[in-house]
């Protein structure tokens, strides 16, 4: 059976036209013809069964069939904010894994530790579609710009606030996993996650969040955790946060956990 | 408090040099001088503190102070077996991660499916090396060269043996998030994996197993698994299962799980 290929068109309820790019993949990559069917999605949780209406040169237009009865696998809203690394790559990488395994939304911190003060959301936003497309979901992360901590911090968020950071109050030193034969009193991230209340989860940057950042996020009703005992990269830990938030509220976890 | 770095010589033991690559990162990039400390491991679960003993054009000798107690994070065994990608930087990325993640072998698996039939596992190794030495770990995960897949099912494994796909037999057709409002039939992996058994998850090529494949998988005491909902690539995938293992065999969830 030959794969029906999943569209990104964000106002496919009000225009049968894919947008640019997309009507150039569909015409001179995948080839395809009048008649011939595919998927479009908006992209915030709708999809519909199309098939291609008309070609000609740079555009395509599609005829809706029927909007297929699409779930978010995923019971309450997972979200991130990370202080973005110097190297883009690692953030786009993180971006289509994060959205593979299933995220609601990334949000990139300035924190005072932040190897990056301005980030081009523009990239991030391409790879997020792409993942999207090539995963078969209906529903685009929000990525959002650089915030600065404090700005963050005072967001409202209804649901529960993580802070990962590798203090531990109680030691004066930071414990790395080969001189630290004390585990983490913070509590671990998995444990925490409520699999029907939004969460979302901070992730510092690789010098770590500052104390006071750490103390005000508290204040902030931000709970410390841990993300194990392993010492991880920025974008890893970014998506250790969102799996584990992924097997707590998988719908198919309703009853067994 | 300046960072002490971890160095990579299996033949620690043995040598008080440290092979050419490692001396040469020691005195060419972090420029390390005679009675400097440094941390060097053997890759199989041992770590000294060490002092820079003397240096000399491209060789280092190191003068062991103490032998490090190391304890590994998981309880028990965390094995993958993977059909590699086209893209050798998708399988660098994926080890990259695994290892961080905390992983004890990789294994190639050639089946009828898979995008490549030859790998160099040379670069995974280097790609290992490095991680295993940016985390801070003891223990290098072992990589094994492509190995046919009846091979595979066949070696002798004392443990939990899984097989991740995308079958359900007892429907004709291949769910996908968009069209299947069946959940898959197989159980979740995360359910199964077992604190303190060593577990293997063998992870298929983008196009899947063939039936054929997990059937004689299943006849040798493989267990079909599913890892949720989501579409995965491959190396994501990888990644999913090892961090369910991770979760499941964490020293810390002694008690809890």
């Amino acid at each position: 059976m030959k794969e029906v290929h999943l569209f990104y068109a964000p106002q496919i309820e009000i225009s049968p036209l894919l947008p640019a790019d997309e009507a150039s993949h569909a015409i001179r990559v995948l080839r395809l013809r009048q008649g011939d069917p595919l998927l479009v999605t908006n992209g915030k949780g709708l999809c519909f069964d199309c098939r291609i209406a008309s070609l000609s040169g740079k555009s395509c237009e599609v005829e809706i069939i029927k909007e297929l009865k699409v779930e978010r696998t995923w019971l309450s809203g997972i979200h991130i904010a990370i202080a973005p690394t110097k190297q883009m790559e690692r953030m786009e990488w993180m971006t289509e894994k994060a959205t593979e395994l299933g995220v609601d939304s990334i949000t990139f911190i300035e924190s005072k530790n932040s190897e990056r003060r301005t980030i081009k959301t523009e990239r991030i936003e391409k790879t997020a579609v792409a993942a999207m497309k090539q995963s078969h979901k209906a529903v685009k992360p929000i990525i959002s710009d650089m915030i600065k901590m404090n700005e963050l911090i005072s967001t409202p968020f209804e649901g529960q606030k993580f802070i990962a950071h590798c203090y531990d109050f109680d030691s004066a030193e930071k414990g790395t996993s080969l001189h630290s034969h004390i585990s983490s009193a913070k509590p671990f991230l998995f444990d925490l996650i409520a699999p029907k209340r939004d969460s979302l989860v901070l992730i510092g940057p690789e010098g770590d969040f500052s104390i006071d950042e750490v103390k005000q996020a508290e204040a902030m009703g931000f709970k410390s955790v841990s993300l194990g005992n392993n010492r991880l990269r920025t974008e890893t830990a970014a998506l250790s946060a969102i799996m584990m938030m992924q097997i707590k509220k998988a719908n198919i976890h309703a009853t067994s956990l």
